[in-house]
C-alpha cells in the first residue's frame, strides 16, 4: 500500500482559485433556481464555500453561524464574537459581521434579516438549507421569526448545494483517497491486533485510536457488530459481547481527514468461516465488482443498484435492509446521490460514491462496502479493494 | 486518583425505573406547558427518553428519527426500517414503526402525520424541537408540509426537555463523573507525553488516542491552542504550529462516555511562565474557585458569572469574549443554563455545569474550566481541579 506523507497534496489548505470557482458554481446555480441569496447554516455546507475549519461551531447547538452568499455582491459570515478569530484565520471570508452571544433574545437573526432586506432583489426569493436530508444549523423558531420580516421569501437551497458539492474536485478527491489510505492501513492492522476475548467495545476503541494516530482528525463513526456465523445489524455502537471462534465481526468507519470522510467496511471470520458465510461473502465481493463496473458517466445511480442486486439475485440471496446500495461521499459520510431504485441522477466525473452491497443470509446480513471516484471510463477505487475471500482472525 | 474500574456504576445500563421516571416528568411538562404530545427527533433528547444508543442516527442526515411521547397512552419509535433490530436492542420501547428509507417522497412524516392525528387531544397542541438552542433532527420542509395536515398546532419543546434534562439523577451524575475522570487522566498524561518540537496537530492526535484508549466512547471536541506567551482564542481546531519554549498551550476536549459529556480544559507552559502568564493563571483559578462557591440551590446562573467577573476585575483583567462563565452539561457539551448575565435560572441540586472564566491580558486569551454538580451545601467537583499555578512542560 501507497505510504501518505505530510506533503501529501491531501494536506495542503484549498486554494484561493478554488473557493472562487465554487462560489461561481453557486451563483450560476442561484440564477437558474432564481434565488437571491443563500443562507448556509450546516457544517458541511458553510465549510464548503467558506473554508471556514472548526469542530466547536458544530459540536454546541447554543450558536448559530451563518454564512450568506448573495448572487451579486460580497459574501458575509455572520457568526457568534467569539469565533472572531477562529472564522478570520481559517477563511478566505474576511467580511464578517459579529454578535455577543449567547444572546437568547436575538442570536444573530437580527443581523440576517438585515443584511438579506438590504441585498439587490432580482428574484425576490432566499434559500436555506430545509430540503431533503437536510438539517438546518439555527433553531426553526428563529427562521418562522425572520420570515415574517423578510422582504424575501423563503425557499430550498440544500439540492442546489447537494449538486455543487456532488462533483468533486481533483483537491477534494485527493482528501478522499488520503483518509481512505489511513482507514484500510487500520482495518489491516486488525487481524494482528485484535484477539479471541477482545470485548467489541476493546476492538473498538483501540481502532479508533489507532485511525487517529495513523492520521485521522476525527472519528465521528465507527460500526461494530459480531456473532457467531453472521451478525445482525450493519450500524450498532459496540457492545460488550466478546468475540469468540465462529464469530464473524463487521467493523465500518466513516473516518474525517481535513473535512472529508472516508465511509467503508471490513468484514472478519474468527476462524475459518462457514460455508454459509463464504458462499454470501463471495457473493457481495461480486456483486461490489459489478457496482464498481457499472458505476460510469452516464449510468444512474439507480443502475448501480440494480447492477449489484442483480448479481445478489443470481447467487440466490435476498437484497438487505439498508434500502440502496451506496450513496455519495465527501463533506458528509452520506452525500446525494442513493444508489437506489428511483434515483435516477446521472453519474459524472467527479462524484465520489460508496458501493455497498448487502445481503440478508442464514447468519443475518452482511455488507461490503468500497468508496470510488467516477472518471471518464472506469471508476477509481478510492479504498483498498477488500480481498476476495474473508480475512481470518487465527483462534 | 480514583481507579474506575469496568465495575463502576457508569457503566451500568440505566434501569428500567429511570426512564420511566423521565417519561413521568415528561408528561407532567406535557400538562404543564398544554401540549397532548412531543415529537423528539435530537440525538440528545430521543436519547434522553428512549435510551436508544446509536451513533449512526445521527451521524448522517440521510434520514430522520422520530420518538413521539404522548401525553397520555403509549410512546412510538418511528424509524427507518435499518434501524429496527437496533432500536429493540437498546431501547426500553419497543413499540415501532418502521419504513423503507430512503424515500425521499415520504421520509417518515406520513407516519408522523398519522400517528399525531390518532392520538386523543386536549390541549389540540403537539411540541417539536424549534425553540431556543435547538437543532432539528428532520428537514424544515417535511415540518412544514406536516403543519398543512396536522389537527395539532405545531409549538415548541425545547425548553420543555432542556428542563427536564438539566436536573441530572445520581446515574447520570454518574456517567459525567466517569468521562471527567477519564479526561483529567488524559490531561495529566500531557507534561510527559508532549515535548518541544511537536504540532498542535500531534499533540492533539496523541491526546484524542488516550482519551479512547482510557475508556472514552467519543471525542467529539478537542480545541487546542498555542502560542509565544499566550494563545488568542480557546475554540480552534489545531494547526501545523509546532510548540517551543516560552509558548502556552491550552487544551479543552468535550469527550463521551456512555451517552453523557465531559467539558473542561487544562493550561501548560512550556518552561516556566511569564509573570503576565502567572498573573492571568492565578486570576482565573481564583475566578474559578469563587464560581464553584457561588454555584449553591437559590443562587442563579447569573449570579455564578457575576461572581466569577467580580474575582477577574478585582485581579484587574477584562472578562473574555465567550458571552457567558460556564453553561450546563450532559448528554449535549453545551446545554441550559448558561452562567451569564440575564439567565436567572434558579440552581437546583443535580444541575450540572460548567465553572469557565475567560480572561483578556497581554498575550491573548485564557480561560479556565471545571465541571461541577450542584448539592445541597457546596457544590461537588466532577473534574479534578486544576492545580493553582500553571504545569509546566520541561524544555
Amino acid at each position: 500500500m501507497k505510504q501518505q506523507s505530510t506533503a501529501n497534496p491531501a494536506l495542503s489548505p484549498f486554494t484561493r482559485e478554488e473557493f472562487s470557482a465554487r462560489i461561481e458554481r453557486a451563483r450560476d446555480a442561484m440564477t437558474e433556481k432564481g434565488l437571491d441569496a443563500i443562507v448556509l447554516t450546516s457544517a458541511a455546507n458553510v465549510e464548503y464555500l467558506s473554508g471556514f475549519e472548526t469542530q466547536f461551531a458544530w459540536v454546541t447547538p447554543s450558536r448559530p453561524w451563518y454564512f450568506v452568499v448573495p448572487r451579486t455582491g460580497e459574501a458575509v459570515a455572520i457568526i457568534p464574537e467569539i469565533g472572531d478569530s477562529n472564522w478570520r484565520s481559517t477563511s478566505w471570508c474576511q467580511n464578517i459581521m459579529t454578535w455577543p452571544s449567547p444572546r437568547p433574545a436575538d442570536e444573530g437573526i437580527g443581523l440576517i434579516t438585515e443584511c438579506l432586506n438590504g441585498l439587490s432583489r432580482r428574484f425576490g426569493k432566499v434559500g436555506f438549507e430545509i430540503g431533503p436530508e437536510s438539517r438546518l444549523g439555527m433553531p426553526v423558531s428563529d427562521l418562522l421569526r425572520a420570515r415574517t420580516s423578510l422582504a424575501l421569501e423563503i425557499e430550498d437551497c440544500t439540492m442546489l448545494m447537494a449538486g455543487l458539492r456532488s462533483i468533486k474536485s481533483t483537491a477534494e478527491v485527493d482528501r478522499i483517497r488520503h483518509i481512505c489510505a489511513i482507514a484500510g492501513r487500520a482495518f489491516a492492522d486488525i487481524p494482528t491486533t485484535v484477539r479471541e476475548g477482545d470485548s467489541e467495545k476493546d476492538i473498538y476503541r483501540r481502532f479508533g485510536a489507532n485511525l487517529l494516530t495513523k492520521g485521522a482528525d476525527e472519528v465521528p463513526y465507527v460500526a461494530i457488530a459480531s456473532g457467531q456465523g453472521g451478525y445482525q445489524s450493519i450500524i450498532m455502537p459496540p457492545t460488550d459481547r466478546k468475540v469468540r471462534k465462529g464469530d464473524i465481526l463487521i467493523l465500518d468507519t466513516g473516518s474525517k481527514c481535513a473535512g472529508y470522510f472516508c465511509d467503508f467496511d471490513r468484514n472478519f471470520s474468527f476462524g475459518p468461516p462457514s460455508a454459509d458465510v463464504a458462499r454470501v461473502y463471495a457473493a457481495l465481493w461480486h456483486a461490489t465488482e459489478a457496482g464498481i463496473a457499472a458505476a460510469r458517466p452516464g449510468r444512474t445511480a439507480a443502475d448501480v443498484f440494480h447492477t449489484q442486486a442483480k448479481v445478489l439475485v443470481a447467487h440466490g440471496f435476498e437484497v438487505g435492509n439498508v434500502g440502496r446500495f451506496g450513496h455519495g461521499l465527501g463533506k458528509l459520510i452520506t452525500e446525494h446521490p442513493s444508489n437506489a431504485p428511483g434515483d435516477e441522477t446521472v453519474l459524472a466525473p467527479g462524484m465520489v460514491l460508496t458501493i455497498e452491497p448487502s445481503a440478508m443470509f442464514a447468519g443475518g446480513i452482511m455488507a461490503h462496502e468500497e468508496d470510488i471516484v467516477i472518471s471518464e471510463g472506469q471508476a477509481d477505487l478510492l479504498s483498498l479493494r477488500a480481498s476476495p475471500e474473508i480475512p481470518v482472525v487465527a483462534c
